[in-house]
């Protein structure tokens, strides 16, 4: 398959979008209602504040990542089949978030669950690095395309380091989640430039 | 980050449309289908009308939202990363509902899972009621959008009030938020104009 | 609200096909996986045939209400908020459907879920009816739509007559429904002309 | 219903891709969060591979089967009931199979369940290639569509000729499948062209 041009992205970036929409929307199913008589249910609302947390942790995760994409779409003037397939992997393990996130959110002291979620959203941001860094390589990308490289590979580590730390203390690990999820914006002072291409 | 323009916000129209389109139909899920012998289903109906209503209020509320959304996106001439970010929360909010309309469809008569219900319709409702504020405050808007700020805070505190109301009476609670659903109209008069850019 | 034109309808179309496409998605939950140990399955897969046939019936339903629903808006030069409140009704009917086929798949011999499915499906035929009349009233159409009302009511009317004949023998109802599904094409012939703007 | 134009088939890809876009992301649905005590998730965590496993080939295969239907649609350039209706009949099947990899996984020793997804991909890829089939025939595709009938019914029979493979030993039906996901490419080297219109 050769490469295709601007004109025929419009219905990847659609199919894209609405794979993430379904994903992000699918992550409220980790939350769930209890089943206990009436005069219960006050004492078990507490055990809903942890599923919430980590729905809106995930949810913002998986928003980044479909700003992030959002970003190098615009500026991608080719694509290739291999482009295609490294997209389709990235939305695959996009899709397996609903999963991996209602694992890290009933099993919440459980190290082994965090290193799943950890794992995850460390292999989405990997594979978004590498579409990036494919894309600049081959030089499909408008050239005035910032590809920020160390905000990427920066944000992947945070999650990777995570898995360690969540056999010691699996609260400690969900700091560094919440740390992660707002990352970019010290790293990308330090990088000195506005883009956030790659989180 | 700094703007953008009007073009670039049909990609993010189509993400928060496929969210919304996605949890307006998973409210379906709250009314669930009885499990018991043939021969106790007649019996069981009777216990699927409070569920349906709770669907249909439901799918009225996000129906509004979508409504509302839709004539305050349609206004907008640029956008910003703190617009993003407020639109990101907005979906984030929305997309909970499935959750919090099956909780107080479970729990009709439980004052607490009225109060979660209630706080998630208001917490939408002040998070679009900002991004209309903060959209006209930065000049964001087409010159002819009208700020409907009455409107919005009212259907706010609707539901904000109904929450005290749930602990002395939910079935009263729950009047209170069908009339809300139908609140703009008589507020419209009020307020004297056509707009409800904000329910 | 004044009436909007048709640029407008853009975005209400995407979220109408965005709905339906999940709703019609979300039928496959009505089939469940059995639970039973290895050895027991191949007994089971019966049991799954009718579960299959609910699916296809349903799915060819909301696929035929999806192509009417396409060839009217095709059509429609205008909206009011009338009609947008029709087109939400429409949806709310549509979203339902998951639950009442999963209702009368579960039960298929329980006259009660037949009638609720049955109604389900006259209602959203009704509801189409209804927006295809009132937009020709209003003079929304570009004048060449033609308007088939007696087939929308011909559709409606199978469904609502095959409700007593439930209650005398569910397979005879279920035969009439399959029968609906394909009514059109003979009504069509009796109107004379090509058109199935109602179904 | 007489044939279309290439600008009414806008609405009918939305459609498309909404209904995959769903079918593709229920999927993860099939791997299910153990309920277990905390301690006992680390031995549980090994019967997540093989869903998971499942999960990534179903996901690569609706992955190639979007990949193929817009490539047949891109070189649509007419349209009639017929196809619509074969387009209805691929979604419908498409859509089933978040259910039909669920129960293969479920079940991953029981040949029945394997010829239940091995028939499910099977109608897909042929319901995929009547329509390339039929388009072809009515002269709806621009002159340079290439019509790769050979690698379309290689990949059918693929998945067929796993049905009786399963019933000597799933685990060589499975990597059959496997094999199935990657078949194009040989096959395409033999028919000496590059395009995959049908897989």
């Amino acid at each position: 398959m050769s490469t295709v041009e601007r004109s025929d992205l419009a219905r990847i970036t659609a199919f894209t979008d609405g794979v993430m929409a379904v994903a992000i929307t699918l992550l409220v199913l980790s939350i769930e209602v209890p089943k206990v008589p009436d005069g219960d249910l006050p004492g078990q609302l507490d055990d809903l504040i942890l599923p919430v947390l980590a729905y809106a942790l995930a949810f913002t995760l998986v928003g980044r990542f479909w700003v992030i994409h959002h970003r190098l779409f615009e500026d991608l003037e080719r694509f290739d089949g291999r482009l295609m397939a490294l997209n389709l992997l990235f939305l695959g393990l996009v899709a397996l978030l609903p999963f991996s996130t209602d694992l890290m959110s009933t099993y919440d002291e459980v190290p082994e669950a965090a290193a799943v979620f950890a794992t995850s959203i460390a292999l989405v941001s990997l594979t978004h690095w590498a579409m990036a860094r494919y894309s600049a390589q081959r030089g499909f990308l408008n050239p005035e395309h910032e590809f920020a490289q160390p905000v990427g590979l920066g944000f992947a580590a945070v999650f990777l380091a995570s898995i360690p730390v969540a056999y010691v203390d699996t609260t400690l690990a969900q700091l560094m989640w919440i740390a992660g999820a707002f990352l970019h914006y010290p790293l990308r002072r330090v990088a000195g430039r506005g883009s956030e291409t790659s989180p």
